[in-house]
């Protein structure tokens, strides 16, 4: 049975194994600077624009960390969600490597700023004793589950450029947000007014790795060093970039992504026709958010794990990988219309 | 023809690729609640001590500021060899996490530090003014390819015992030294005073992934959250512990590393056999060091890459890995052989 | 004319003068080891308690930012007012020197945290993936002028202690509060639960320095090591010292601090006199805040300068100091007896 | 009795204590806005040039941090004499705040750099894997009481420049040093190639105080929001400038350096006089060092407390201020003459 709980849960896509396999003969250069490492650079470039700088790390945490190092002076500030993965999962490592503080602003139903939202924040400019903002950062897809399109991310570009500020996406998901859009990668990263884009393999099917990728060259000037200082640069990177070549070849990417985002959508239907359960966010990617029975926890997670969001209104969530498959939605529907709604 | 520049040219044992397809079936719990992770664990106890901490990270440099700031606080400094990978190549990533000092002690000619150099920058215990040494730092094997034996580990530890001094030893080549030394894991770690090791695991022939074991309890309080919080905490730790368990089962480290120090071996009888080489360091590794005339350096990169070490002295450095063959250093025999000692 | 714009406007107070000649004879050493520190050392234990240790400092960033570092690893958050001067005033120090996340708790509406409010925010505890809360800090005067009585400061000091929390108290205006009390300083520091506190001496009428003073002894292990690192350990200590000891001599520091407080109630009752002035928060230490019309900025502050709080209430801040006189009021009060409610 | 433990052992000028009574009046914008700072700033310019910046500080350790954060990112490296302060007595302070690593070159014989040992240490420029160096500090005077001619400094500038370095100097003796030399402030900093000073008010006879001198306008960019970051920034900054008016104005740094550093010649000469003691660096500011017999320690330090800088060599420093008498000379005199090269 699958779980439901993360998607990074789920193994390696086969495709994934198998580009891992053929990248593993014989000697290549350390630290970047091998074959494969520059055809996937390449392959990124064609996707995301010329101009990109792609910087292949570890894991989601560092490629923020490193995209904030990258725009930042210790004595600045980073407006995030308050409901954001930087602002509330990744411990103070944000704080500790760049320094800066963190303004958690409040983000609509949806898990998403604005840039009204942000603006309010964009107080005391030039004022030495209130940490300087530098940076926005937003999350797609969100936490919740939720897309921002194109139309909704430009006014946010918008004010960024205006107020000086470097635009930050958290794309652990982006995958999936770009596979939901029906966009290409580009629409909604560099022709959207991002300048630095962290990009996700890890939760979409590959093994460890994720991507930072940069669109404005100001970013790029130091970026290689902290690369680096950020304890992100893998000594045998060709393994991440292989894994990245099999994701962005044939567009594997959209399909896999597509495919949990369905699984999301089957989910959301499932629940939607129980009574007793309320979906509480637009299901945008592959993450199904619902108010479920408090007494339901105990014999659904036995059998398909999920985590409890918000205990007080006894909020879930539900998220759908790679390899969530129709039977597994299926089986689950099946349990839940076995449940009653009140405790008997 | 196999590259001398580093280990972490060498691809992925045939082992390990086996062990990371056998562990991508269905979900598992990610961030180290996993199956394989919690036996991987138990076989470090078995090898190392039943008291061992383990925690898997990414690469070596995260594995060795995990490290040091399980031990320091910001106003600490930390000990080490001048000559130090955690001193000359991993940027300012320690200084920059743990806000301590490093002190560069001039190592002996074998790279190695002893009990008396160490103590000649014990000074100024309990001065405010000064950052107070708390870790000493050894590399096994160090970046000479010599190994700390046993005997030489034991007056250290004691020197740090009696000063209060936590010992630290980065052990990316750990595997080499004791397969060089003829010794279990733990004889040249827990039961040599060691309180914290960083385990390499790449250059040994992983795809990545290195652990930082913790004999000393005190370290340990605080690590989990460092763990996370020095951004080497992987979602899908599942992979990087099922490496591992390749590597211990049956001591495949051992039979690895043994024929890579084998092949330095070889090596260093083809070198020394030229009358214009000298080796310049004891090999009881994987790597050899040898001063060779400098109009070498062209023909010989061209086939054989290799790192120079120190040109005023026309050092260069030849390291052999997992995968290095007895035709490969006979290549490289013969191809010295036919270069003259002098520009003709 | 007096400013009312701050008490950091005002001068020194005749008797620190009168202290900092007399400190200036012949030789002392340095670094704190002198004999007027020790004098005002012993004389701070009688005040506070003979466990108490003292440590001096040039500024109230600085002795929040030591406070704060003596209680924290860089992987924990600290729970403050969102309305605090360590969140809203000292750029991102606090952050930069400890590592650690500031999570601002929405204060009430008179600037003061409860039990309440911070249990809410003790949730994630031992989730390696959430800023472990070690402490909680609340401001004594707060920044709205009111004050945390005995009975209110007990709950919190028991829930921090309850949860393994420290308790900070930055005292800036510490003296204010106390007199405002009519308690010791003992009543609501040590006695209340307190563990470590920012005592302010510069808006009090010096004219530089502070104090943090610590009261459990877990936080003074490393603290004096911090104290130089955190840069506030003055080479001349002794002028620091010296000044604080007229501060506590014959209880200066309340003599000067009720004046203070008795000039803020004189300047309340002026304001609330006028039919177009809404006062807004209880007036208990040297602040008066009040909400009045706008277009009386510019005249007032022509002659009487102070701090718009939120323009869009038009809360506007007054601040009286030791040396603000009955006729500053009475001027002031007569200035806007001839301002109109309405613009004309 | 006179102390020549430190120049920091002594007390306030009797000038600038004057300039603080007088500045003691009504109230006064806070942090660097009122009118004597303006003043002060003005002087400075007149003396330093007009493109200079300044910024008061507290201390010492506080001047150099800012000064070195101004000019840094994380990932560089500040290479400076292994005898410097900042390398010596400021605890890990300048690691912790700019994260960055200090290179410690081995001074000459006189405890200075010159632009061949910087030189040798300007090695791999661009890799990332080694902390980068972005500034070289020196020390002025050197803390062994020796002093840089401009003509000494020039070449160190000329390779800074070449190779894209800033230069810092940190002058917590810099008015020794212009005395000593006889030339004006900015002969030997901005006209030296200086990029930022460290300017010393407290050694100088100031009762806390220092000011960051910045010449070159990239490091003035970010420097005023550190300032307040790096917890230097004072509330009552106009008793700062007060006491750098005073110091400043008539020259009154150069007549007390000037005293001071006369003071050390008359030592020099008692000791060089006596067969027991040899003068071991050249006075050229306000300290002696000399070997001495051992056993004189404890008999002179009674009356004469001093500093022993080297015990195994019996090296001492001996440290003028701008209070020490000729009396206080003749009468150590005395007393070395009273005493035996030997033990009898």
């Amino acid at each position: 049975m699958k779980s439901f709980a993360s998607d990074n849960y789920a193994g390696v896509l086969p495709q994934v194994m198998e580009a891992l396999q053929q990248a593993n003969t014989a000697h290549a250069r350390s630290y970047g600077a091998d074959d494969i490492t520059a055809r996937t650079v390449a392959l990124f470039r064609d996707l995301f624009g010329g101009n990109a700088e792609v910087f292949f790390v570890f894991n989601g945490t560092g490629a923020n960390v490193l995209s904030i190092s990258s725009a930042t002076h210790s004595y600045n500030s980073v407006l995030c969600a308050d409901t954001s993965h930087i602002y509330c999962d990744e411990s103070s490592a944000p704080e500790t490597f760049t320094g800066c503080r963190f303004f958690p602003l409040a983000a609509n139903e949806h898990g998403k700023l604005d840039a009204e939202i942000i603006a309010q924040r964009l107080i005391r400019r030039g004022d030495v004793h209130y940490a300087q903002a530098a940076m926005v950062s937003v999350t797609q897809a969100t936490e919740y589950g939720t897309v921002y399109t194109q139309a909704e991310l430009e006014p946010i570009a918008a004010l960024c450029r205006e107020h000086g500020l470097y635009l930050h996406m958290d794309g652990s998901r982006f995958f999936n947000a770009a596979a939901g859009l029906g966009c290409s990668l580009a629409d909604i990263s560099a022709r959207a007014g991002v300048d630095i884009l962290s990009l996700g393999g890890t939760k979409a099917g590959m093994m460890y790795g994720e991507a930072v990728v940069v669109f404005n060259k100001e970013l790029a000037r130091h970026i290689a060093y902290k690369h680096k200082q950020v304890m992100q640069l893998a000594s045998k990177t060709r393994y991440i970039a292989a894994q990245f070549e099999a994701m962005l070849k044939d567009e594997l990417w959209r399909s896999t992504a597509a495919h949990a985002n369905a699984m999301a959508q089957r989910l959301h239907a499932a629940l939607s026709a129980h009574p007793a359960v309320r979906v509480t966010r637009p299901v945008q990617a592959n993450a199904v958010f619902a108010e479920i029975p408090r007494h339901w926890y105990e014999p659904l997670q036995e059998h398909y794990p999920f985590y409890v969001w918000k205990d007080s209104t006894h909020e879930v969530r539900l998220m759908c990988a790679w390899d969530t498959r129709e039977e597994d939605i299926a089986a689950f529907a099946a349990a839940i219309g076995g449940l009653s709604p009140t405790l008997s």
